[in-house]
């Protein structure tokens, strides 16, 4: 299996993202090929030793996405973009998955552009893991649509299921609905709209109504929400770890002797904690609903998240999440009206 | 000055909110009357050696709206509930100020009916005082509404400018409008159509799109953003707050003797992060835009935040802060146009 690695993409491209791939070919059986700028692809090789093989390859690609360019207008502009080509590649049936960091808007885009969506799917989602006390809860859509309809929502739900149950072997996901209260009368006119619609589909096993507080509980096992709602709490959720690091810190700086010994302890948790409110340590969040697999890391990614992520690339292939997804799409008979 | 408090509101009432009370007239200048079952508030306040007096009297109602209600069904209903006859005691000027604990429905609903709404505000937010690294910001509307139209929001941002004006002394508050993105054209629809109108408001001082992630920096002093959005948010923070709570007592339970006494070092740091996260805390939360002032605590409130609450009840009524979002309303000319 060959999954394509935009070099080029994220704030540490393409050291980083190199280096990744190196250590990925190095722990898993999954090939990969570096899309990308070839020189400065083969100069990172080589500062690692490196050399191309048989599992490790470079398909050239000139031109880049910048961070600052406006995402659909640059990804149409430009052909031969390594995140461009790297789709390319997968819908040629060259690779059989992209990993893409950076820009999630270019991202999405290029995915949708080069792919398609799944028949029946009218808006594809990003499904990220986050910490829960009961180990991790996907949410979706995190960012990858503003006003989602019912029907996009109960389309999140079904992927959600699907990714759920094969990536975390959840073998029957319960399937929250976030709202402002348990109600099934509650909340604004999306969510009253969805949660009937939720409990009529059949290939999913819905809970109900989740509150905010509940999200960390891991009272359910995927949050289906409006992507501009996910993409607002994964932020808020990043912000409140930097800032209980900061509290931490200062605890360590003004505190006495104990206060510093203690801090020092407690450090490696919140460390931990930071890394699990951050979606790049579970090796990037999938683009579901797309006709083909296609991870998206954080623009911050470092090589550890590059080679995670490549892992989750692979396991989505080999348990044909995507296959899955078409499945209980046509079953639900929700092909019908696609026409989003 | 006289604060009605609803003696018989919150899981705890009467007990915390009648102790919170006395506490409230012995720290403060303000004047207390306790609404609700006159023989249980007596009782509360014999146990705590507490007389009737001129600065903390009864006032009796026979009702109480329970938490399972339909809060605007019983609301109507109750014309004798403890909430109802708190509220109108202000409209007819025997209090200057109302304090509710409990659900947060059944208050919005008293308010509404009890004092209306300031002349030009289609509506009343609740704004709700969060942790930041600079030391508060305030996130309006955190759940009296859904489904907020842009003016909805440019109301909210003119209200929080005066509440942290006056309330938290911050000269020119800067207000963000929170989003996915930080560019004008990023976001929903309903973001993408409030900016420019936020942009055009005399009365504010208008930072612009912050994200998820820039609420705890402390960027801006007022986040402005839907009411569903506000209170999942807010129930995301606490609950991330009872999960670090969680490992930190996790490290303690199963550390050596070092994490032991490190993460007991830190607790207290802990515990305040829990508390600033939680807005009982705070005294609760104005609600903001309805023709009078009114506090809303936590269901869960105890004597302390009772206390707390009648402190800015008092100062809101102080500073004139309805007075003064009358006066911006008016003119930013909000008030041809308000028929909802």
């Amino acid at each position: 299996m060959k999954i394509a690695v935009d070099a080029m993409g994220g704030d540490y491209a393409p050291e980083e993202v190199v280096l990744g791939a190196i250590e990925a070919v190095k722990a898993y059986k999954y090939d990969v090929v570096l899309v990308g700028d070839e020189k400065k692809i083969r100069k990172v090789m080589a500062d690692h030793g490196a050399e191309e093989s048989e599992r490790l390859t470079i398909v050239h690609a000139a031109e880049v996405i910048e961070m600052d360019e406006h995402p659909a207008q640059a990804i149409r502009k430009k052909k031969d973009a390594s995140i461009v080509v790297a789709t390319r590649l997968v819908k040629e049936g060259v690779c059989d998955a992209v990993v893409a960091p950076g820009s999630t808007g270019a991202a999405v885009t290029a995915a949708l552009l080069g792919l398609g969506r799944i028949k029946g799917i009218e808006r594809p989602c990003i499904a990220t893991p986050i910490p829960s006390k009961k180990g991790v809860s996907v949410l979706l859509d995190s960012g990858a649509n503003s006003d989602s309809k019912p029907k996009h929502l109960v389309q999140a739900a079904i992927m959600g299921t699907h990714y759920a149950k094969y990536i975390f072997n959840i073998e029957s996901p319960k399937i929250g609905l976030l709202n402002i209260g348990a109600e099934a009368s509650k909340g604004n006119e999306l969510s009253q709209t969805t949660y009937p619609m939720l409990e009529a589909t059949k290939t999913i096993s819905f809970y109900g109504n989740i509150e905010g507080r509940d999200i960390t509980e891991g009272i359910v096992d995927v949050v289906v929400c409006d992507g501009f709602v996910g993409n607002v709490i994964l932020k808020f959720g990043e912000g409140i770890a930097l800032f209980i690091m900061q509290l931490v810190k200062d605890s360590i700086r003004k505190g006495g002797i104990l206060a510093k010994l203690g801090a020092m302890a407690v450090m490696p948790a919140f460390k931990h904690l930071k890394k699990r409110l951050d979606f790049t340590e579970y090796g990037g969040a999938p683009l579901l609903g797309v006709d083909g697999s296609f991870i998206i890391c954080h623009g911050s990614s470092k090589a550890k998240t590059i080679r995670h992520a490549v892992r989750v690339a692979g396991e989505l292939v080999e348990e044909d999440v995507v296959g899955h997804i078409r499945s209980s799409i046509e079953e639900e008979g929700q092909e019908d009206e696609s026409e989003a």
